[in-house]
């Protein structure tokens, strides 16, 4: 696996971007504090020179890669009439430019010579650190349809999310042609990117909806789990070992394209949180939904976060963890030992149309068999008792193809 | 000044949180490339740990404050039949959390020990560092008219904006009884404050409007002033020495209440920018527009950045900077010497419903004077050539009183 360790422990892959202790010289500040050497020996640091490589030959980064701190995901549909010549030569500028932009480059001039040129570049990133920018591209299954020469030629896998239980979907917040995922530790540096990108594409396609995503930027008092917006840690149990991305997330099938062995299936949910009706909430009523504590996250049946849920626990009679709580309804144990990989993010889009807060998840997954989802929401979209806080508005499914070696590009065999 | 520094110089004041250099402990980590001692050391940090101090019984903090990376705005309206001895309670009662978030805390339980106990806190923000959380808080002119009790004890400058030259407001954009402002560094920090000001204000206030703003998070190549959504440095001659905060930003009037001695006046305008037109105009036109150059944000008088711009200076008979670019409309020189402070972050709404990218400034701006902002928005509103790729369809203003001294609370004399 190119680029990447191999036998990398949880806290490793968990750490992520945070997990360099950063030693920050005291420095003066107006309004603040000074910070002592030992204050700044245990500092909480967020390291933005890191760049990752995007010719990396196997899988593409922004899959397995620790979760940045911003995501900027953009949904795009390819204008009718549109060539495969056309959209292999769009797959080259691209990757060219993704490449570039991950190394802190712009995608062009940002500052013309020539008096009447227009920049190439927006500008925005200019001078800024790489910040881990990765930027990942998924093809939706409108991408192999009759529009582009293309039908076919798709993954084996690709087709539409079906109806499930409990969906909420507005049309304007599913589907798309196209999946640009740009993510990074600093949200200019990830919003520049998909916007050139967009640039870049521009006449061939459009956009079609977008998501603005954050996690926590700290790792506060040594937190690896981060927390969504219901103030419950996500993402305890997500897939954490190489052996685990290997079973569940990389594609090997020899059937499959070649541009897609070594990739991906993407699924985005759009979930909205009703947050202030479950801040009313009483804490008993929160630990059933979810089937673990709040501060520390463990399991009901256990003490610790990273206990293993015993779900056959039985307390005065009935079980310690109601069975269709969201941890018991999504536990591997409880689906066949099927896991998916999560990269979710939290949003919030201001306020609705009542004054709430209007805030939510992103929901990103990464699996090698789409099914693994549907089979899961199938069950969760029924009788999770945690549907009654939240609502799925969007959904959308790509196909991730493996990435280049240097001097190729995205799934350049679509096109031979 | 208490908690303040003496003689700051222009670079300490605008590196801000991002300036102390972190060097971070080289870590393996999936699908990354492993860091060098010497690029360690030259690594663009962000220390998350840092605290600030809310009973500084003077300025409050988040105004001359180094702006922090992430920005949740939130307009209020007090509930009318509120009375000015509920109000009261709602000023200790803000005031305490808005102590104890910054300090990294929770505003109450998380998880009660009674199982029919509701969190006090909602959570997300649990176990995160501090993050240079800073809370202010404003009072609009809508507080002090006859609904609440307070009529006749606002401060003396505080009005309405009036109708300004290129105005596209949107009511529901503009306007507020009170407004929070919440800055930190970690976004999600943020936004934990404000949802938890608003929960503990519930059945007083109701939310009006609310903004999420981001600023670039590194330093990048040494580069100290942030650039907006346009690629430009933004603030390059902004206010930056303690004299100038003395003159123009903090009020000192001893016929102004006691509780806005140390206060000021906040003024935002939510600015749209037709950054799809902008990306699409020559290099020519954005210098022209600005009275800059793009990538090193010098004035076209000069080589670089911080010269001083020299509006005399005539090249072929005719002005090198344009009297009617953004620079020569906006200097103080040409303003009678009036200076604001500006504290402004960029803000994307995602798609517009043409499907272009919805983004902008929202621009923030604290003097001890309001007029000094109408007329200069007077002036830009009628010449400004940028009028042309951006729509002012925000506005408000607050008065923001004086941080008290622990064991008190904000603008609590104004109850008495």
């Amino acid at each position: 696996m190119a680029g990447e360790g191999k036998g990398l422990s949880r806290r490793r892959l968990l750490a992520g971007a945070g997990g360099g202790a950063a030693a920050g010289a005291a420095v003066g500040f107006l309004g603040g504090r000074a910070v002592s050497p030992a204050e700044a020996a245990a500092a909480d640091g967020l390291d933005l020179s890191r760049a990752y490589d995007f010719y990396t030959g196997d899988h593409q980064v922004g899959i397995a890669t620790p979760p940045q701190r911003h995501l900027v995901f953009m949904s795009l549909d390819v204008v009718e009439g549109t060539t495969a010549e056309q959209l292999k030569v769009l797959f080259a500028r691209w990757s060219a430019a993704m490449a570039t932009m991950m190394k802190g480059n712009p995608v062009g001039s940002v500052e013309p010579t020539r008096s009447n040129g227009v920049p190439q570049d927006t500008g925005e990133a200019y001078d800024l650190s790489p910040a881990s920018l990765t930027v990942t591209l998924g093809l939706g299954p409108g991408l192999f349809d009759d529009r582009f020469g293309l039908a076919g030629r798709g993954p084996k896998l690709l087709a539409e999310i079906p109806r499930l239980p409990s969906d909420e979907l507005k049309p304007e917040l599913c589907g798309g042609d196209l999946a640009l995922q740009a993510c990074a530790d600093d949200p200019q540096v990830a919003y520049h990117a998909i916007r050139d990108l967009v640039r870049i594409g521009r006449g061939l396609v459009t956009t079609r909806w977008t998501v603005l995503g954050f996690g926590r930027a700290s790792a506060g008092k040594g937190q690896k789990t981060p927390r969504n917006l219901m103030g419950l840690k996500d993402g305890t149990r997500n897939i954490k070992s190489e052996e685990d991305l290997d079973e569940f997330v990389w594609v090997a099938d020899p059937d499959e394209p070649a541009w897609m062995r070594g990739g991906s299936y993407l699924v985005t949910r759009k979930i909205n949180m009703d947050i202030e009706v479950w801040d009313g909430t009483t804490i008993d009523t929160q630990h059933l939904t979810i089937g673990r504590d709040k501060a520390e996250g463990a399991p009901l049946s256990g003490k610790k976060e990273f206990d293993t849920p015993d779900f056959k626990a039985v307390r005065d009679g009935k079980p310690v963890i109601d069975p269709t709580s969201h941890v018991a309804l999504a536990a591997s144990e409880n689906n066949g030992g099927a896991k998916i990989l999560r990269r979710g993010y939290n949003f919030t889009d201001g306020l609705n149309s009542l004054g709430q807060l209007d805030a939510g998840l992103f929901f990103i997954a990464f699996m090698k068999d789409p099914a693994t989802f549907v089979d899961l929401q199938r069950k969760l979209g029924r009788v999770d008792l945690l549907n009654e806080y939240i609502a799925h508005v969007g959904s959308a499914i790509f196909a991730v193809p493996r990435a280049p070696k240097s001097g190729h590009f995205l799934a350049q065999e679509l096109f031979d």
